[in-house]
């Protein structure tokens, strides 16, 4: 059948299915009697296409077409998916399932996106309840693969099927749900933190903030990467998922049993956990997982900190704080030493060692430093001016491993007028890792053109530039690739 | 005072704290009876090393001194700081904290671990309750930033105060719990979701990796960057949080009260969470926060999807099952082209465009591709061989958008023996964005030395440079930086 999904209903959720399918390659027929609605989608639409494309590695298919229909009849027509995200009323349900089951294919998967209901409630009275079931996802529709797949048993075997290829091509993973209960899996969860959180605020033991906080400076970095079974057996150790809820679970219960009603932790149900999570783990000791996960961690924290958001501004508060006295001043008359730091655990690649991006990265921080040491920074650029790299060649000299405390020392080779020509040396200890030598240019960040930097940073520049007049010219400077130097 | 640390306790919180404070700066005196206790911190301390140095921009503080006490007495006598983690039974607690005050500096910090107790039950009997609080961590303790510090009325000002500066000194954030509860505030979450779990499993209906799948591909990746009420504050629009509560309490009310017992949600309840939200989001927009939200997203699933783990996993499956038939032939007669994507979003820097460092990341993909291409894959390099890169000239000669479509064509300008140079061009459209020309060495990685190629790759390469070498000499490549041409 033709890739065509018919999405009824145009809100953040019904808005994000059109863009997920849209950007999936697939055509989207769009009814909402909200007049509204279209501008709605179109602006959960850029969102999608301002961050979706750019998570694969591949170019994206080519983006479907988007059609508006006045009619539900006319969207669902030739569909081969329809997506219904319409309030969450059970009987207004019922009225979409009878106009759409009027006119749609007979081997049409016909998804909701309630959270409210189970398939068995919405299937009251369908004309082919086999084609009805719930595909549940979370918002951000476009962005986050999580989407639960809950039939019932008059439910087909093939509308499961089709529903699972369906959202499998738009990059979504589907979880089938094999029980139907309130709330499915996720909402469960979550609701369960959102009753334990409305308590918190109503009897003022925290804010909505420092609830925030306390899920993302601490677990909700672990659910990123393992969800809540794999980092305990993690904290369980060696001994394993029973030996956690033998260790944990006397002491843990004290609370538990004051709050609310917890299930009984008989063997069976010890043994069942047990199991499920050593076939979950695959056989990775708790040594390996501790390490996958710690590197998974580094790999988000680290993101987080490139954003400025969240954990991850914290780290870059804590460097700042740090920093302070650094920039002070400086011996001009030999090379600066830009960068010291340790190499990360996500800047190795598959040959064990720094990716040669990183160097780049590492020189690039080294630039940015020399940048604010002559006045170049975040106030100067906030002013419209910056310096651009226009030329880079690097020598990897030696590699360097994870856990490294490296440097880099940099020398101006020329500064005047428009131009900045920089050389960094990196090093591990008294080994030289790699050199990098950068053109740079002076540019307004309004024209995108080059021009002359403003007199402070144009005396300081030069300045520099006479105090490194006199040093050596470094190896392999000026030289091109494959010249020895 | 001295930046002296003690650890009561050597278990695995007891020594995610010792690595906190030694990689810190802190000296650490350890006590704990086990005699395996010191080989336990030694492996948390190795993880914590090899992970948490790389977190920051700067070279580490120098690395405390760890020395292991017989006595407790010894350990504690001089610390600034005491943190016990010794097992949840209250009598014991109360024994350590006897022997501890007998010798303790009185204006040492003595914090407890515990999630069990409240600060006011350890004080009972203590000889000075007002040096006495519990500041609860999350593990890894020297990975995630949170630390719930909790003192009761009897606690000093001036112990949290020091307190929360000895946590801030080695980059933990202190969540100052302003009422004492049991399980503060994260465990109280952690629970609710525990026990929700527990049923899920005692009744059959997900298994510990369904449920930790619906975690880590769905909410987790959310709640690692926003919390949980800036995340329905986004879902709410931009009507706010009031209007959220109002719109989606009724229908999920219906779950909640079947499950369990929720607040009621009067004017006042959704006032105070309303008013409290804006607080916290600091005036941004609903449309500002989803952006926000969306880089994040972004760079979370790209970072785990270098580690290839969880929702990055699945995007490389993805990618791989895009992929399949792009290698199975090309044309040898023309630049071959090696990668095609979009620009994401954390890509960019503070000058609005793809990072410097970045074209090196995609010719490196350009580069990894090209192998691939001649048989230097995955398998290859697991059997011991591979390239590296030892010299890269870039010349950056336009700027580039996240969101972008670009694509890398390569040439191969020589290849045999240990020799490969290729020289990458990378276009968005027709426009020319940015040349890099690279050598590379075949090597063994088990010598870590250049060596000859297996001869079914050196066979391809060489039928690939031979198609090459009739097409025009690049512009650039082989030029010096500064030389045009």
């Amino acid at each position: 059948m033709a890739r065509i999904a018919a999405c009824i209903g145009g809100g953040v959720i019904g808005g994000g299915w059109a863009a997920r399918f849209l950007l999936g390659g697939w055509d989207v027929n769009l009814f909402d009697p909200d007049p509204d609605a279209p501008r709605k989608v179109h602006e959960v639409l850029d969102n999608a296409r301002r961050s979706l494309p750019g998570l694969s590695d591949l170019s994206p298919p080519r983006e479907g077409r988007l059609q508006v229909f006045e009619r539900l009849e006319d969207a669902v027509r030739g569909a081969a998916y329809i997506q219904e995200s319409v309030p969450e009323r059970l009987a207004l349900k019922h009225d979409v399932y009878r106009a759409v089951q009027a006119v749609c294919p007979e081997q049409a998967v016909l998804a909701s996106s309630t959270s409210g209901f189970t398939p068995s409630q919405l299937q009251e009275g369908a004309a082919r309840a086999s084609q009805i079931l719930v595909a549940h996802p979370f918002n951000p529709v476009y962005l986050l693969p999580l989407v639960e797949l809950v039939p019932s048993p008059q439910t087909g075997a093939q509308t499961v099927a089709a529903a699972r290829d369906c959202l499998l091509s738009t990059g979504m993973w589907p979880l089938h749900v094999r029980a139907e209960i309130d709330a499915h899996i996720a909402d469960r969860l979550l609701e369960a933190v959102w009753r334990e959180a409305l308590w918190l605020i109503r009897d003022d033991i925290a804010t909505t903030g420092e609830i925030d906080d306390a899920i993302r400076y601490g677990f909700g970095l672990r659910w990123a990467q393992m969800g809540l079974f794999e980092t305990y057996r993690i904290a369980g150790g060696e001994a394993g998922m029973a030996h956690f809820i033998s260790q944990f679970g006397p002491c843990l219960s004290w609370p538990w049993t004051k709050l609310m009603d917890v299930p009984e932790l008989t063997g069976d149900l010890v043994d069942k956990i047990a199991a499920q999570s050593d076939a979950q783990s695959g056989g990775r000791s708790i040594r390996e997982l501790e390490r996958v996960r710690d590197r998974n961690l580094v790999a988000l924290l680290r993101a987080l900190k490139a954003q400025d958001w969240g954990a991850g501004a914290l780290l870059n508060q804590a460097d700042e704080a740090r920093r302070g006295g650094i920039a002070a001043g400086f011996d001009m008359s030999g090379p600066i030493q830009t960068v010291a730091r340790v190499v990360p655990s996500d800047w190795t690649d598959y040959n064990g060692h720094m990716n040669e991006a990183r160097y780049l990265q590492c020189f690039g921080e080294a630039t940015d430093r020399m940048m604010q040491h002559v006045g170049c920074d975040a106030d100067y650029i906030a002013a419209g001016k910056s310096f651009f790299t226009v030329e880079t060649h690097i020598r990897h000299l030696q590699e360097v491993h994870a856990g490294a405390e490296i440097r880099v020392e940099s020398q101006v080779l020329s500064a005047g007028g428009k131009k900045l020509r920089l050389f960094h040396r990196m090093y591990d200890g008294a080994r030289l890792l790699a050199t990098g030598e950068h053109m740079l240019i002076h540019v307004s960040l309004e024209t995108r053109r080059a021009c002359v930097a403003e007199p402070p940073v144009l005396k300081r520049l030069e300045e520099i530039a006479a105090g490194h007049a006199d040093l050596p010219w470094p190896d392999g400077a000026g030289k091109a690739i494959g010249q020895t130097g």
